[in-house]
């Protein structure tokens, strides 16, 4: 077997031309792009696995993700410059470090942080198509902390995970905490958490947004957590809006 | 004549898809867009004049225009939305108001903010293409401190004017200031002014970015205030980097 060694790679990208992260059998997912410029480097298959996926649509600051080379390849110093010249400028590798032979992007993770940007005014920002969910009307914040104060802690989360095909077997999950900064017409939320479940940040937001539109009370909020396996939450706020912050290691 | 009564316009865009502000023959400048969402409303051709024009690429948060429209045609409140629903979302009205029959956007204005995004960075972030100008390498920020400290104040700016032909009859202007805010790898500065003569925001950072990667003195920077008829600074950052902030009345 040749030797080989492990890079870990920052990634960053704008979620709209791509089909999320996770490879595709239509190979337009982020990663596909990611193992292309790989194959035309070292000229084999080289995989390359990330922290998490993110949906069709949802950009990355601080994606982390790593791929096993064959050793001394390139210089650690060249792969930055390699592996971009071969992506679309939609997606960068921001750094590129040698990791220890058995790191892993996604078991080593010990929790991630996203952000979700909100604006709330009388039209869109032609500035922010794309990066932010416009949202006219009544937005109370005051309710967006209130409920971001239920939501943090150690919790069942079941009400707010998507399934795919079947349900998570374990839904319990340590919110660290819910920031709410900025102030109309931008608002963003800050999560961080031990982990999240499939497209929890989106239900979170969701279900937070529709009690600071005086929709629902925030008892609703209780319920969820109460009674994760009775009700789920409805309502999804779109991927646009959506960041994958950082990866905590 | 039908009675007339005078609208004040907030637009805001995003300069990608335009080119520039000032009405072409092409019929695909910000201004024609505008123009074609009033005779849309209103039936017949509205003039929109703007306070000055901003260059393909260039974006704007708050671009100032008036329209003279027949009094009465729409309730003020409903200006806003039937404009919007008239516009690519690239373009956004933002504000409508009422002004006084003499109002002029250009005339009236009594000076101007622009701020340039400068991307500082190993490589450029994909969330800032068509949004930043990207710089990688050294930037000293101090340097482009020292050197906006040296443009402030009332001066020629000739040197630093792009001809249209002939030059501009009276080339003296004040910069009330130029702050550096944000550190590498976004730098942002803010130029606020009496007025700005054709490219001058662009041909001032771009000055002071040469000064600022070590390639010119500070010093050229003075010869071009002494000197401004002798030559002309080179250097013209790219459109975009630059976003009219808000013009002052």
């Amino acid at each position: 077997m040749k030797p080989t060694e492990r890079l870990k790679l920052l990634v960053a990208y704008d979620g709209r031309p791509f089909r999320g992260w996770q490879s595709q059998a239509t190979n337009d997912a982020v990663q596909d792009f990611v193992e292309a410029a790989f194959k035309k480097i070292v000229g084999e298959r080289v995989v390359v696995q990330g922290s998490g996926r993110t949906d069709a649509g949802v950009h990355a600051l601080g994606q982390v993700a790593h791929a096993t080379v064959p050793k001394g390849h390139l210089l650690l110093a060249k792969w930055l410059a390699a592996l971009n010249a071969n992506l679309p400028p939609e997606i960068r590798i921001m750094r590129v470090q040698r990791a220890a032979d058995d790191f892993h992007s996604r078991f080593h993770a010990k929790g991630k942080r996203y952000t979700y940007r909100i604006y709330n005014g009388p039209c869109m920002h032609p500035l922010e198509i794309g990066r932010a969910w416009y949202l006219p009307g009544r937005l109370d914040l005051d309710v967006l902390r209130a409920g971001a104060k239920l939501l943090a802690g150690r919790h069942d989360f079941a009400a707010f995970a998507a399934n795919r095909g079947k349900p998570d077997p374990d839904t319990v999950r340590t919110i660290h905490r819910i920031v709410v900064t900025g102030r109309s017409p931008l608002v963003t939320l800050h999560f961080e958490g031990d982990g999240f479940l499939y497209k929890m940040v989106r239900l979170l937001t969701g279900t937070l947004v529709r009690c600071a539109q005086g929709r629902d009370p925030l008892s609703i909020i209780e319920g969820f957590l109460a009674h994760p396996l009775r009700k789920k939450t409805q309502f999804a706020a779109p991927a646009e809006g959506l960041y994958l912050a950082k990866v905590l290691y």
